[in-house]
C-alpha cells in the first residue's frame, strides 16, 4: 500500500491527469482517489477546499511542469527559433504518445469557468498562463529579442500551443503543431536578426 | 409565448451559447430549456439523442457560423494577410464584447471528450474544425498561396484562434489575439509573394 505521506502529491498528479483527459466537471473526487490509490479520508485532510482546491493545485503543478519544459527547451537551443521548435515538439510528442487523449491541464478550468468556485479557479488559470508566458519571454530576451517582441512572441507561442492541443486532439493529427512550429520559428528567426541597413 | 416551430433552432442556439460559456458537462438540459424558453417536452421530440445530440448540433451550428465569418473576412480582404486580420479581429471583438465569458463552441467537446457518447461527439468536433480549416485554406489558395502553404497557414490560424480564445479569456486581455494576428498576417504576406530571383 502506498505510504500516507505520498498521498498528497499523488492526488494532485491524479487530478492533473484526469483534468487533462476529461476536463474539470467530469473529474470526480472519487476518480482522483481511485487513480491515486489514496484513502478517502485524505481528501478533506489534505484538501479542505475540496475539488476546487485540487484543481487549483493541479493547474499550478501543470504550469510548474510547463515552465520546466520551457527551461529544458531553452537549454538545448541556440536561438529563440530553436526554443520554439523544442517546446512545440515536446507538446506534440506528449499528445501523440497519449493517443490524443491528454490535453492541457489549465484550459478546462477556463472553458468550464462558469461555476461557483470560479473566482479562485480563474485566478489559478490566469497565474498559470502568466508563469508560462513570462518564462518564455525571459528566454526570448536572453536570445536577443527586444522586450516587446519577446512578449508578443511568448503570447503567440502559448496561444498557438494551447490551440494546437485542442485541434490536433480533435483531428488526431500532429499537423497543427507542425504548422505553428514552422511559422513561429521562422518569425523568431526574423525577429532575432539585428536591424541592418544593408539593402538601402 | 414563443412559437413551437421556433423551439428547435432556439434550443440549438441556447446549447451553443451555454457550451461556449461553461463547457459541455456543466450545460444541463434544464439550462437549455430555460435559456431557450422551450417547453420541456420538446427535448426528446426534437432531440431524441438527448444532450449529446444537442451538443453535436450546437458544434455544427458553431462551425457553420465560423465558416460564414471566414467568408466575410475574405470578402472584405485583398490578401491572405488581411483575411487573417479580419478573422482574428472578429474573434477578439466577440470575446471582449462578451466580457471574456464566451469561448469556442467546439473546444469543450474536445477537452471534455472522455465521456460515454464520445465517438459521435468526437466526430462532430473533428468535422467542425475540418470545415473551418478547409474554408480558410480555400480562400488562401484564392489569394495566391500554393496548396501546401495554404493548408499549413489554415492549420496555424485555427490553432492560434482556438488558443487565443483560451489564454485571452484567462488573462482577460486581447493581447494573445493581437500577437497571433501580427505574426500570422506577416507570414501570410511573405508566403503570398511570388518567388523571385531578384537578389541572385
Amino acid at each position: 500500500m502506498a505510504r500516507r505521506s505520498d498521498a498528497r502529491p499523488r492526488m494532485v498528479q491524479a487530478a492533473q491527469q484526469l483534468i487533462r483527459e476529461r476536463g474539470y466537471h467530469a473529474t470526480a473526487i472519487s476518480d482522483v482517489l481511485e487513480r491515486s490509490a489514496a484513502p478517502r479520508g485524505s481528501v478533506y485532510f489534505h484538501f479542505p477546499g475540496g475539488k476546487a482546491q485540487l484543481a487549483i493545485e493541479a493547474a499550478e503543478a501543470h504550469a510548474h511542469e510547463q515552465v520546466k519544459y520551457i527551461d529544458q527547451a531553452a537549454e538545448s537551443a541556440d536561438s529563440a527559433a530553436q526554443l520554439i521548435e523544442n517546446y512545440l515538439d515536446l507538446g506534440r510528442d506528449g499528445l501523440v504518445a497519449s493517443g490524443y487523449s491528454r490535453g492541457c491541464g489549465i484550459a478546462p478550468l477556463v472553458t468550464e469557468a462558469a461555476h461557483e468556485e470560479s473566482a479562485e479557479v480563474e485566478a489559478a488559470s490566469r497565474h498559470a498562463f502568466e508563469a508560462m508566458i513570462d518564462r518564455l519571454a525571459f528566454h526570448f530576451v536572453d536570445f536577443g529579442l527586444n522586450r516587446a517582441a519577446a512578449r508578443q512572441l511568448a503570447d503567440a507561442v502559448i496561444a498557438a500551443t494551447e490551440g494546437a492541443l485542442v485541434t490536433a486532439r480533435a483531428l488526431r493529427t500532429p499537423a497543427p503543431f507542425d504548422a505553428v512550429r514552422t511559422i513561429l520559428a521562422a518569425h523568431a528567426s526574423a525577429a532575432a536578426k539585428p536591424a541592418s541597413g544593408r539593402s538601402r
